[in-house]
């Protein structure tokens, strides 16, 4: 009669003979169904099959080997308790001290591009009922699903031939994110087969997460950080040179990825700092169009982040090296483009954007729970839907959908003046709607003569049209929705600016 | 031979006996274990034993009745596999088609406060084994976890027994979504009584959300949103009174819960327009503390979100009552106050903050991921522990303090200037430093004649010193941590401005 005893069922092989053999010294016995027992009997290590202790036959392919009363039991008996003792006794069942046991590669398998019914032959029943058990059993019984722990538990194996309660409890919280992890892959997975579901606010929202990046820190250096997956998800960026990414550089990059998504029609940059923009630009090349975001506030931009909607080229990458600069995205680089800036500027962090996003609902963690949105614009602004005060301009349309997209790109209350496809005031994350309009056209000077003004929501009182009238300002765009909206167009009028109120909102927060 | 089998094994047995009998009566023979069996046959329903099928005893409690290799199988044998069929026929394998199952209370045993042992039994291991094997075998096998959906498979079953394969589908996500939840449940119910693992950044963060509150829209009317909670997670507030909660408002609210957090030792008050604040004061009474707060920005409190770190009362609700108040957020109301605003402005939002929140970790998600890190503080600012440029300014430190907490709660880039113990002037969302320098000092106007100045992190440059100099600033408190500082603290030094550098940046985007 063994001392303990050891069930070992794994799909990932990695470190299990040697393992296995260091139990085998601490004197336990090991139980394997047919692929593990094979694999550990090859190595010259001693296991007896699941089938010995059953008596059940092999069949459904193996589906169903390590799912008999008899091993689930063994797992799951109390020691403690006299009856369960003298169950294990009266029905012969063999007590299981330990549970080793990894899965099925259900998310390598969707990786690879398995098909439908690949991806569900990859969905582990036994294996996870195993871990569950023996994690429910913790008090009792050691659950080991991870090839990292193995070292850990050889060494931490003592007289009795067990670990400490405190490991064997951390274990099996390990067994339960797991777990819980692999029927979120499941999930999606299937989701991502099954079209008739779509992703579009669902009651339940199976979202384990595993860490990809550990951060230094977090917005601030006392604050740990990582940034984190859910499986089965689309890898957003790769980073092609350039110090490895801080918590505030993926924060900021979010409002490139937003920029180079809504301006993908155009030749457009976007500076960012602190996760609103200093300056947005359309321009001919990205050289001239980031040349032209820059000057609507050169001070803001130093060591700002970079969104380009275009392959970045050299010309572009030796005007960029002349600054410092933290972080640059964009959809593609010419290759000499990335050599000169990791020449010239190596901490530079260059990110090739691939289009996509990890999700598509936006969530944000309240301490009243976690907000989850849709992330998607209203329509744009079209000339002939929306309502025009005054005369309409659709010589400056370009202007004023430029100056729409800057000013959806901005944190609320916010404000765009735009001349010429470029941004020249910006106001944002302002608590009055008339203080944003204020700092824009200060920022503008006078350049706001002639140009267009957009607002992020409506005017809350005919104040700012007064505002933008003195600067010279020629057409506002604004969604309109105020209950003083017909003071507000008749301000418009008096002033003799066009207003066209395009109907939705775009707070952004 | 039944045309269709059932297995039924319910914890939660409303709506299962009218199921049962609707399924009887399509021609369904229900097989169900123990404590089901027992409930459908005194309701009348004819029910097979598991027992019976499987040949094994009872044992071990009850603990492992379904997870025999025939039961399994059952379920998981693949009807178009002859082997498979062949494996049947030879073990008399049942084939099981529909599996109705849901699982033992965990979370409401937690709820109830359990004890760790009483949890562990709630962990259910056959129920899930089920539930995951009919969720894999969807194509062949209906899987019911949701009584919700009872009626709708009744209705839907066709001449042949089933259902269609985009219901099958349908469920079988759903049975995933909820194993996930269940085992997301346990990490989290086990990890708060294994008090060896705390929170701080693991590997995995198991995390399945399920929808608390479905709101009207998200921050444009255009979005879809609602507010998910997790398992065994912590309710931050009640609401007292008002119309729904919009999602904008949910979002403010978190500034509102972390002033009154910060400012607990203080009778104070926050005012927040666009989850920044316009308005923070120390006071008397919360009313003197409401009136302050208000003085600093009156324009843009309109429509705000209050927030006060002591009970409300009358005179506050009185006062309050003047304006348009979206929320109030209070540690709690005297009855009067709730009764006033009641009447008053029905649609004002009282809610009651419990002191904790759902999570101690912050979520933001991304285009790239889910960003984690730890929301707290860093440590206070201590006269005696930092560093002093220019004369020690203690007979101002309760200004210094309340400038530091202030501008901790506003979006960075910001500036806080603070006169008897209220702002003055608040600068926040900048995008560069002096720009928020400027707009702060303009704010406060001849206020900032010997106010302080505090900023969420360094000074870059001398330039905002000597904005503050020329507004007649007393004492500045800011991070350091500038490649300048020493420029910066010359400059304070030539202004005969006392600076206190506390060591520790508090951005928050």
């Amino acid at each position: 009669m063994p001392r303990k005893r050891a069930l070992v069922s794994v799909y990932d092989k990695e470190g299990i003979v040697d393992f296995a053999k260091g139990l085998v010294e601490l004197g336990y016995e090991l139980v394997s169904s047919s692929g593990t027992a094979k694999h550990l009997a090859a190595s010259g290590v001693s296991v007896k099959e699941v089938a010995d202790l059953t008596g059940y036959p092999h069949m459904l392919g193996g589906r169903v080997k390590t799912l008999h009363p008899s091993i689930i039991g063994g797992i799951l008996a109390r020691r403690h308790f006299q009856e369960d003792l003298n169950d294990v006794e009266t029905f012969n069942i063999p007590l299981i001290d330990m549970v080793i046991c990894n899965l099925y590669p259900f998310e390598r398998a969707w990786e690879e591009g398995a098909d439908l019914e690949n991806l569900l032959e990859n969905i582990d029943i036994g294996g996870v009922t195993l871990i569950r058990a023996a994690a429910k059993n913790y008090h009792q019984v050691v659950c080991v699903v991870d090839k990292a722990d193995y070292n850990r538990i050889l060494k931490e194996i003592n007289d009795e031939g067990n670990v400490t309660l405190k490991t064997r409890g951390e274990l099996a919280l390990k067994a339960f994110s797991y777990t819980s992890w692999y029927d979120t892959a499941i999930y999606r997975g299937l989701m991502s087969q099954i079209a008739a579901i779509d992703e579009e606010l669902p009651e339940m929202i199976p979202l384990s997460l595993r860490r990809d990046i550990s951060l230094r820190y977090g917005e601030n250096p006392h604050q740990k950080a990582g940034l984190y997956t859910i499986p089965i998800a689309d890898k957003a960026w790769i980073q092609l040179s350039g110090k490895p990414l801080s918590y505030n550089n993926i924060l900021d990059m979010d409002c490139a990825f937003r920029a180079i998504s809504i301006l993908q029609q155009d030749c457009a940059c976007v500076i960012i700092k602190h996760t609103t923009p200093c300056g947005v630009a359309v321009g001919e090349t990205t050289q001239q169009a980031y040349k032209k975001a820059l000057a609507c506030d050169p001070v803001s931009a130093f060591g700002g982040i970079i969104g380009f909607s275009r392959k970045v080229d050299l010309a572009t990458a030796k005007e960029l090296a002349e600054k410092f600069v933290e972080v640059v995205v964009a959809p593609g680089y010419e290759q000499e483009a990335v050599e000169y800036i990791k020449e010239k500027r190596e901490n530079t962090r260059l990110i090739e954007w691939k289009g996509q996003r990890f999700m598509p609902l936006q969530l944000t963690g309240t301490w009243s729970g976690i907000l989850v949105q849709e992330d998607k614009l209203p329509p744009l602004p079209d000339p002939n839907a929306g309502e025009w005060v005054g005369k309409p301009r659709l010589d400056l349309w370009d202007d004023l959908i430029t100056a729409w997209k800057s000013v959806y790109l901005c944190k609320s209350n916010a404000i765009a003046i735009v001349k010429d496809l470029a941004t020249v005031g910006l106001g944002s994350g302002f608590t009055s709607r008339v203080d944003a309009v204020k700092w824009a056209i200060n920022q503008a000077g006078e350049k706001a003569l002639g140009a267009v003004l957009a607002s992020d929501a409506f005017f809350p009182f005919p104040d700012s049209v007064e505002y933008a009238k003195e600067a010279g300002i020629a057409v506002i765009i604004q969604p309109g929705g105020s209950v003083n909206d017909h003071k507000v167009k008749e301000a418009a009028m008096k002033a003799g600016i066009s207003m066209f109120l395009s109907g939705w909102r775009t707070f952004r927060h």
